[in-house]
């Protein structure tokens, strides 16, 4: 069963934690879940990011989605990427198209993914959630190890044997449901669903404005561009 | 190959990251890790624990050991667990055996070994560390999902797919050198490297001595005899 596929949300009662970090993939996939009829609760993990930007993004997308949140901050000394801290340099221009097959980028974060769904584990268990959402993508970050198909799949059998929801009742499931979409197919589904793109931040610059130049600026402008859709937060700041 | 074994360590320069609580079985496994010519960095993490005991118990048996530790701040609203914060009434007395085979303890904690495997996962990452150790047995707490050997050789695989390091270089490997081991010869082994029993801590709960009565202290009063060696704690408790 890949766990990319959302599965039939039966019990239109049942909880889901959702992994937001205010941008336009997991945005989404919050209102994929509410569009499931999930009751949804969001996890902001507030993990050192450049700016807090994102983090006010990811609550204004949460409220938009009628979704409680929670904004957790972990006290880490992450190394190793330039998405943390100050200290870094970000890659200028479009890197991710520039790297040898398989290889993997320069804003890669040591174990991120696996810190968050283990957060988002903990969560779900403790109230009782029978999934979890997080917007992965293999496709515009095929370099990120934790952003595979095989990697969530590895985790939802973690998540079985790990915890007491998946050794004596059901197990919580992770879905990731736009692992394999273009960024172009992303925003489709996203406007169909209302998601409110115009307070979704992607930029991996804290300015006032997105600065177009960085990896993140240049797959969603693709990504609109593609959809044939204008993207609500340009438009807003051109006025 | 099982994850319980620790493997021949050759270069002799490797980094080891250890889950240390400054209980009995993370210590001796920081000592194992250190006899197995490692140079360890102890992750000691506060995760709302019922007392700061336990931290001050894991940065003496740190020193002692001669390992760089950090002490991570984790502020995450766990419930579920009478471990955690004040709320929960502990439980009094051996609940462990009375627990139906393969039922789970009162006191499992929400994918708790599930975060902090993923906490040492990044930081080995951050370091270039080769191996965490972990200080899991699945005798004593036969309850808990997270401390049997299904879950650690799951972890492994899960380290191995999500980490750049597991991907393009070696695999961070777990280990939990006490999973299949009664407490006795865990305090064999620990009483030959050397531990300093008399600075760690085993007590769910926080006052000047043991209290004698909890799951933890029974077992612990337990091993000691059973290793015939008198425990060094209620040694100097007496005085």
């Amino acid at each position: 069963m890949p766990p990319l596929r959302v599965m039939p949300n039966r019990n239109k009662k049942s909880r889901a934690v959702i992994l937001l970090s205010g941008g336009l993939d997991s945005s989404t996939t919050l209102f994929i879940a509410r569009s499931r009829g999930y009751i949804c609760r969001s996890l902001i993990l507030d993990y050192g990011q450049r700016h807090t930007r994102e983090i006010s993004s990811a609550v204004s997308v949460a409220r938009r989605a009628g979704s409680a949140y929670n904004i957790i901050k972990i006290a880490f000394p992450w190394n190793g990427s330039p998405l943390i801290g100050k200290a870094g340099k970000l890659p200028e221009g479009r890197t991710v198209g520039k790297i040898k097959k398989g290889g993997i980028p320069s804003t890669y974060v040591p174990a991120r993914n696996t810190v968050m769904l283990s957060y988002a584990l903990a969560a779900a268990e403790s109230i009782g959630a029978s999934a979890i959402f997080i917007g992965a993508n293999a496709l515009d970050y095929s370099g990120y190890p934790d952003c595979r198909p095989d990697y969530i799949d590895k985790f939802n059998e973690l998540a079985r044997l790990g915890t007491r929801a998946g050794r004596e009742a059901r197990p919580i499931r992770i879905y990731a449901p736009l692992i394999d979409l273009t960024k172009s197919r992303i925003i489709k589904k996203g406007l169909k669903l209302g998601v409110p793109y115009e307070l979704t931040w992607s930029c991996y610059k804290g300015a006032a404005r997105p600065c177009g130049m960085c990896d993140s600026c240049i797959l969603r402008e693709k990504g609109f561009e593609e959809a044939g859709a204008a993207d609500p937060l340009l438009e807003r700041a051109k006025r």
